[in-house]
């Protein structure tokens, strides 16, 4: 394994199929979803716990990583803008960022809450939300 | 370039330069430090403003992605804890999430603010933090 390959983790078990039509951003209509982790990683999903936040980190497998400049929210009308301005999922790196709820844990099946990503997107990674200083 | 393979887009200029001192989080005394971009992504950059607050992603290339679960913080007095319960940089995917004001802007170096990444960290990505709705 080269030190830049990723290595999923899980997949995204979700209703949302089609990218054209699923909401851009969690708070937007997302539906409620299941991270589904390998086997191989139980020891780091153990600790997540129901009614926290989390951090959800994926990869957009379909996206254009060549697409350094766009209309924001595919809005003509709007000026094309550099893609580290934007949450586009196009872009050289096409690692989403999601927020969401955990809802229920099942074993390596975690239950997360408006998640926008669609059916099968890779899962790389997730982390607590960070808390304040006492908290950590 | 496979589908899964990480393609650095800049830098990390700081003068941390040791992890096992360095601040666990950006607010815990880190100093500012520069992200210096690679000449091809210019066109993702330009539209990065001063005194906005982006999301940067690193890829902690020092980390260990064979460790599931830590004490954490270091503090063995803790309970092992999954690493995705955790902010741990050592994880199978081991990307750094670091909200930064940015401060200043000098073509592809970005000047940011209250950054614990370490001088050389690639850089993977920038976005901006989501605000409300009508903000999008």
């Amino acid at each position: 394994m080269s030190d830049y390959q990723l290595r999923p983790v899980g997949r995204v078990e979700s209703p949302l199929t089609d990218p054209a039509t699923a909401p851009k951003q969690g708070d937007e209509g997302a539906p409620d979803a299941w991270l589904v982790f390998a086997p191989d990683v139980a020891p780091a999903v153990r600790d997540l716990r129901p009614g926290t936040d989390a951090l959800v980190l994926t990869w957009f497998d379909r996206a254009r990583r060549d697409v350094l400049a766009v209309h924001p929210r595919g809005d003509t009308s709007r000026p094309e803008t550099g893609v580290f301005a934007t949450r586009s999922p196009h872009r050289p790196n096409p690692i989403g960022l999601h927020r969401v709820r955990v809802l229920a844990v099942d074993g390596l099946r975690i239950r997360v809450g408006d998640l926008e990503a669609i059916d099968g997107t890779p899962v790389l990674d997730v982390k607590p939300v960070l808390g304040g200083p006492d908290e950590r």
